[in-house]
């Protein structure tokens, strides 16, 4: 009755990129949070604030997804698919805009002031945490892409 | 014979976003350049890069724009369309990269170590600068939406 739509709400491929969403923003929020001052640096709150939603959002998704794939095949509701679909790419910018912070802090105290605000190590940290921000805001924008996609076929089954 | 989209290509409200866009733009490459050795930082030489790509993009679709309401209503093209809104979203992302990026380490160079790295009157102009390309990046949202909303109706005309 329905087209399948690879990535849309509801199939496995989406319920794959959620929980890479999770995980690298956990990856991201560890690599900034444990043992570190990261509330010291405006950028790197704003990381850990955004993590800080990101990661509820896709787990919340991802059991819907999980429910969906595994148990049972829900009928797609318009209003839903929408909400899901703003929250994806307001996320998606935030994301980007957190990711793109710490990376350039990051890059700036290592070339510019290494030794004073950061060791060797703890500078690594903080890049590793920024290419983790980066690779979930990537997963993050295929799922609000692909659920994008969806949309318009919603309103033609109206 | 086509309805009206305000906004998408073609019409006076994208022309009067396109000139903003290419204003704003201008507005934050001449804060970081003139006068600065911008080059001495990655996140500043990005900015530079992007909006030097926002200028000739915007006003060459403002030329555009303004012919199509002054001179002559051309026929809407799926392609060139598709290829319009590809360019705005990728530059729309680029761009608030970029204003991210500039934002955050002029941030971190006020709080951290204001009299090292600027005096007070060239760190005001980072942050003008910055605040700049964040509006240039609300109005480039905003065209790239509009002709987002543009699409599927140019598919169903087909």
């Amino acid at each position: 009755m329905e087209e399948e739509f690879p990535g849309a709400v509801g199939t496995s491929a989406s319920l794959a990129l959620r929980l890479g969403q999770a995980i690298f923003s956990l990856a991201s929020l560890l690599f900034m949070c444990v043992g570190v001052e990261f509330y010291a640096y405006t950028s790197f709150c704003f990381l850990v604030t955004i993590k800080g939603l990101t990661i509820p959002w896709s787990l919340t998704l991802a059991m819907v997804d999980a429910f969906s794939v595994f148990v049972k095949r829900p009928s797609r509701q318009l209003q839903i698919v929408s909400i899901i679909v703003i929250g994806d790419w307001v996320l998606s910018f935030l994301s980007l805009a957190a990711a793109c912070s710490t990376a350039s802090v990051a890059d700036f105290m290592i070339t510019e002031a290494s030794a004073f605000f950061c060791g060797k190590k703890l500078c690594s940290r903080y890049q590793l945490s920024a290419a983790m921000a980066f690779l979930s805001w990537c997963l993050s924008t295929g799922s609000a892409l692909f659920n994008l996609w969806l949309l318009p076929s919603l309103y033609t089954h109206l």
